[in-house]
């Protein structure tokens, strides 16, 4: 047997880092000014324990573009290297600085917030360079060096000239990256990765107009001057204590990371835990109107303040996709596949954390100020609803803030409801019957019908509320919900009254027939009811249960019936007491008889929505002619 | 000034490998089997050319699972190596053997089909292998060899027992991925990656029912016996010419792709290029019913019948991501950003060389069979419709294909449509009007008004049909589209005919006040018209120009409206001719007249479904009360 070590070829590493590292040649950028931040931040460090004997002043990072030399510098103030450390971090690629200096400051460095893995960063500088240089000098008592290298194995170091402490890389573009010496690509970059990062960026200089002097003349013209453009915010309103902030400093963050989205949000939820798991952030419910702009303003994921990426899919619970905000963890792995991730101990902490903390929150802001919660209940109830479906832990603590709004804006917890209806809305059997419409204008005249009972509806009219009641219904006792539609008032609360009937059954079996005969439409089940003489004399309606199953399977449900769909059945309540049934047996005339009948029906249709194309044109014509005669 | 070659320090390569190589660790299966697939052609190859004097016989590459022993074994009978190939190929990371194999054969070696990049992706096995081990066997008459490494840069290498040719690849999975033991994941990812691969994959057994011989006994029971369990085609249908397949064999490779797709696709589009870049494929129009299933199943892209992804956006153009099928081609660059994929000139010419193609195929289709070209156009027009608006190419040949049904289920080419209404349809100022519903029930009265003259109605129902007929009215000469609501039919096409009125200019006036007294509602205009007695007395209009700029709106059109939406604003056109406004006239108790008046309103609401709610409810009631006296 014969032992030997792996050799890895340096001639093809290079095409490989610049092929396959990183599918997206822009995120070179954000790598090299993670390493400014580094070096800026280890000298803070050094600086703060006493090991560095320099003034670390103000430092700041520089990113300029020089278009003629085809040529991009990155410039920071901080550590810079000797040329003995150029040979150790440079030329040995995948050697991690920044791992080294943490492995010896351990303790004192934890919180100084270093971040990068130099090294392998720094090469991702190849994917749009044809050359690169390094000029740096030490915060050390050492001669400044300038490496080159041209992505080949091979680079030059020499000692050069830089009197000032700090980095500066200067990328020679290459042909195909040209993109990369355009002002507004670069300031893309620098606001997408680096807007929060912790070390104040420099991009370009704008005018800023000077105050006037007090006793300046009338036609005195202010004074400008030029000074840096700062294009980030270091201090982000999430890396401070929530004690710190006010209700403004939450709206004015978010604004700054949203700049397109105009209305402010409804609430936040500001995150912070430091076991077991670091995690940082807030949390946006925004206002979600017609705007839906859900594929752009996403919530968005940083580590130490490097932005990552916007696709927080498996990180935060699905239900809460419609948030905006920022979070901000080193604790939740990168690159690494979806079913990892949703398999990764610390992702379903944070996943669960996040959870809990929002549920706490609507209980906290539900008991603060009931009104305002009401009031904002219709733009966050999808999130709710969605949350008290999707995750058992969130349901069982929903009683305390989930609202139940009736037709007339009037909103309900669960426990408040069930006082108010208990004693007129308990069936024979013993089941509370919550009524409830999806829409109140189209489903108008059974509301009114419920309310002429003096019965609570619901106004449920998020798509996912099929499942929602589903879900009621499953875990509560001797519940039962019904949309007013679903039957006549009568038999949706059964109850224990006498009927009484105007018609024999001789009569009725009459008018029955007669009905079926006139409307003569398999669609319709002709169903006779003894209700008040005032309710209206036909009625359409649809059983709960097939009607729940269409609407499920309308959001996305599936099933048995997903290719065919469901046939279209409906009930036809035909009133015995009415002064119309008693007009359709008595009339002789056949075809008067059945124009009758017909005109009823279009009427029922007409309050389900279900008279449409010539079937109304010829409704609304005979309604002229009437009307003119 | 020294100089130096960069060192890349196998230590920290295995785990960066590890890390960042592949963000989908999954992908491990794919590389290997890339690489068992390249040793058997190599052979095959070598065979052919006489290079290699062995039997190449039926090769086949076997994966094993061995649960307990918590190792997954890829077996392949190719090329195999000795042990001086392994110390080259294997021991020296990022050394590609298929690229030295292509230059030293490069003309002969082109067609067939050689794959992947030995060496690196070899590597990727340690993303889930916690040890690697090789036993090979070469081609050439030399001692097996057994290699194994534990992810350190050391490895050892010895002679082994190993009697067949070919390579064996036994991983050691680690604890982080026994998902990789799971017969069902394995099956998943070679279904996923490898189900079209030129070579037979086996994997497991399966059993086979034999066939009873002729002279079997009535009550004998039929043999089985076990087979191979081959889980991938090895030459799927885009493999083959055209003039191979039949249109079954195309239907059959349908549901070989999608599996779960239950109805035939209604076209394929055989792709074959070779210049300027080379290109196979076959593209599939769906039926696209209810059932869109499109984030499921959609466009693959495969490199030399290895699966890379479905997700094609900025290869193929926008307006066909909703077809299906595969597209082979090694000219499309992996693992770039989007926007260096739109500039791509290859990526480029592959899109138009697509767009082309599905023209040529409708046009053909369309001369082909137009009754079956028709029958489809419902299930296809979203896609044409969309490449009218968005591909001038495409749009410039759509005359030739692109079809207009109206509301009968006639279907015009743009030339016949033409042809049919110029002399009906041309208004006085030479303008050609095409009129239009978006829905037949929904528009029916005023469908039916327009049909009453003898107008040709289209039914353009798209959503995005308001971008179509701007794209239509841009393009072509004095041609004007109007939706049938948008105005009295008299109005939307005007002619020089003299019209008639009951009414002098005083009791106009009258009438016009009267109704705008009586209806009270600020969103409607009343317009006087003197139309035919027997037209509706009330019609509601909407104006073109303002229903199209909702319309586009609705489709994601934005703009300064988006906030706000655009106001409800309606035309009340009242015919001056009809019995009705005569009665409302002579009418002499004012709370009669305006009984009328609103219920006239109410029938002309309904027409347009503006009637809801409460208005609907007393609608319906005061009907009933009318009917049952």
């Amino acid at each position: 047997m014969t032992k030997g070590n792996i050799n890895v070829s340096v001639e093809n590493i290079f095409p490989l880092i610049k092929k396959f590292l990183y599918s997206d040649h822009e995120i070179f950028l954000r790598e090299l000014i993670s390493n400014a931040t580094d070096a800026t931040l280890k000298l803070k460090h050094l600086t703060n324990i006493g090991e560095a004997n320099v003034d670390y002043g103000t430092p700041q990072i520089e990113v300029k573009i020089d278009k003629e030399g085809k040529k991009l510098h990155i410039i920071d103030q901080g550590i810079g290297m000797t040329g003995e450390e150029v040979e150790k971090y440079i030329n040995q690629v995948a050697f991690s600085g920044a791992e080294e200096f943490l492995e010896k400051y351990k303790d004192s460095a934890k919180d100084a917030g270093i971040i990068g893995h130099f090294g392998l960063g720094f090469y991702s500088a190849f994917m749009v360079a044809e050359k690169v240089e390094i000029i740096t000098k030490s915060y050390k008592d050492e001669p400044a060096v300038r490496w080159i290298c041209d992505g080949s194995p091979e680079y030059s170091i020499e000692e050069t000239d830089k009197a000032t402490r700090g980095t500066e890389i200067i990328l020679h573009i290459a042909e195909d990256s040209t993109e990369f010496l355009e002002e507004s690509r670069i300031r893309e970059l620098l606001l997408k990765y680096n807007k929060f990062m912790p070390v104040p960026i420099k991009f370009g200089t704008k005018t800023e107009t000077l105050p006037l002097p007090e006793d300046a003349a009338e036609d005195a013209k202010p004074e400008t001057k030029e000074v840096d453009n700062i294009i980030n915010n270091p201090t982000p309103a999430w890396t401070k204590a929530p004690s710190e902030l006010k209700d403004e400093d939450y709206k004015n963050f978010y604004r700054e990371l949203y700049p397109m989205q105009f209305e402010d949000p409804l609430f936040h939820i500001h995150l912070n835990v430091d076991y077991p798991f670091n995690l940082t952030g807030i949390l946006f419910f925004p206002k979600l109107g017609n705007n839906l702009n859900i594929e752009k303003d996403k919530i968005q994921l940083y580590q130490n303040q490097v932005f990552v990426t916007d696709e927080v899919k498996g990180i935060v619970p699905d239900f809460l996709m419609l948030l905006r905000g920022v979070i901000d963890s080193p604790d939740i792995p990168l690159n690494v596949s979806r079913s990892y991730l949703q398999a990764d101990g610390a992702v379903k902490k944070i996943s669960s954390y996040i959870t809990k903390k929002v549920g706490d929150k609507m209980a906290s802001l539900i008991n603060e100020n009931r009104e305002d919660f009401e009031k904002k209940w219709n733009d966050i109830k999808i999130v709710i609803e969605y949350g008290m479906i999707s995750e058992d832990k969130f349901y069982d603590k929903s009683d305390k803030f989930a609202l139940y709004p009736n037709v007339d804006g009037k909103y309900f917890l669960w426990s408040e409801l069930e006082e108010k209806i208990k004693a007129n809305q308990t069936d024979k059997d013993g089941n509370l019957v919550i009524l409830y419409a999806s829409d109140e204008h189209d489903q108008h005249s059974y509301v009114q019908a419920a309310k002429d009972k003096g019965y609570e509806v619901l106004l449920l009219d998020s798509p996912i509320v099929p499942h929602l009641i589903q879900k009621l219904e499953g875990s509560k006792e001797k519940i039962q919900f019904a949309r007013v539609d679903a039957d006549h008032i009568n038999n949706l609360i059964r109850k224990d009254e006498p009927v009484i009937s105007k018609l024999n059954e001789e009569e009725k079996e009459t008018l029955k027939k007669t009905v079926e005969e006139g409307i003569s439409d398999a669609k319709f089940t002709v169903q006779l009811e003894d209700l008040d003489s005032s309710d209206a004399p036909f009625i359409i309606t649809q059983p709960e249960f097939m009607r729940r199953m269409k609407d499920m399977q309308a959001t996305g449900g599936g099933g048995m019936f997903a290719m065919g769909g469901f046939p279209e059945m409906y009930n036809l309540v035909v009133n015995t007491n009415s002064e119309l049934a008693g007009k359709i047996l008595t009339t002789e005339n056949a075809e008067e008889k059945i124009s009758q009948i017909k005109h009823a029906l279009d009427l029922a249709k007409l309050s389900q929505n279900l008279l449409k194309g010539k079937e109304l044109t010829d409704f609304i014509q005979r309604s002229y002619q009437e009307l003119a005669k």
